[in-house]
């Protein structure tokens, strides 16, 4: 049994991890037969929006201990992440991503990864483990792995930036994957696109299939 | 193509919905070509659980706002629920079930469930069609139509309760249901059973299979 570590943001698609993206990422892994342990930094959330309204709220909430809403609990500090444990690292997308685990959402072009999050990707690629990235997030990895081959769906903003940042950049459909054997690294859009959570899972599915295929 | 309206409690198993059930039910509906809209009434949450150490917090979320995270926005305040507009209605699990919808969490068998919630159950009842709960939530439809045939999966103390208030309580394994053909309801065990997230999603998909067949 191969064990998958997934790195959350917090939780909701505005100002966290997108949901339906970690769920499903979870289910890929719970039905090919493989396990997954939640990971998230222990840091304040960049902000906390109303997922009703879109407008923020004067509230703080913790990275940590809103993607354990999402793990049912069993979350663990990315800080005690230890490569050896893990075959390979799944990042789920949602604003979470471009807010928490690096600054794109406020930034652009000039944005930063979190170090700890940035250490870990690389760590796991210097270990020739494979790493799955889902709608936005691989931005993270286009910033941590220079020259990775990638999908963000369509071209668009963020594709431009990750190409300037050394990425290249390949258009997918709802539930295709784009793979980079070299780095392995794959990568799949949904909620990049206008999707349906069907169309989510579809991806998440394939995400985890080419995974398992790299390890 | 049928709608389904599926009424959230909030976002996290401890105070809200069950994140994997509700995202699971709407995959199952998405997945069999049909559609879903989210309801979820406009109230504060019971109180706030710290799904890390599952600890109350000092803070105070409204129901409808947070279920809107998982709904991805789209999101419709319950008191709006119209009976013709939709073909079946969906309760995913989760402690929001026994502390929002109801208080079955603190009153045992004394509880009762939130008038709004049993009025949208007894009109869908009323109406002919077919109504779906998973984990927990059967205990809202136990006490909003008499005598109704369902499972909370092993026995355990909400299914003697179930039983009391007039329900018959049938025994299931992972990813099983029960159709009680006579009242339209279909129920399923998800997480009251020591479940994985690939085990829920079996369930969620037979109980919309379920749901079909009996429109």
């Amino acid at each position: 049994m191969k064990k998958f570590a997934l790195v959350l943001s917090g939780c909701g698609k505005y100002d966290g991890s997108e949901i339906h993206e970690s769920v499903t990422a979870m289910l890929a892994v719970s039905k090919s037969g493989h396990s997954y342990q939640v990971f998230a930094p222990n840091m304040p959330q960049h902000h906390v929006v109303n997922h009703l309204t879109g407008e923020e709220m004067p509230e703080t909430r913790n990275v940590l201990v809103e993607s354990a809403r999402i793990a049912r609990g069993d979350v663990k500090d990315l800080s005690t992440f230890d490569v050896s444990e893990y075959d390979a690292l799944l990042l789920p997308g949602g604003f979470g991503a471009a807010k928490n685990l690096s600054d794109f959402a406020f930034n652009g072009e000039n944005y930063t990864v979190n170090n700890q999050v940035k250490n870990v990707i690389q760590a796991v690629h210097r270990a020739g483990k494979p790493i799955g990235a889902m709608c936005i997030a691989p931005m993270l990895v286009a910033d941590a792995i220079q020259g990775v081959e990638l999908t963000l769906g369509m071209p668009c903003g963020a594709s431009d930036i990750a190409e300037k940042r050394g990425a290249v950049h390949n258009v997918t459909e709802h539930g295709q994957v784009v793979v980079d054997e070299k780095n392995k690294v794959v990568t799949t859009p949904c909620y990049m696109l206008d999707a349906n959570i069907a169309q989510v899972a579809d991806g998440a599915e394939k995400l985890v299939e080419e995974l398992l295929k790299l390890m």
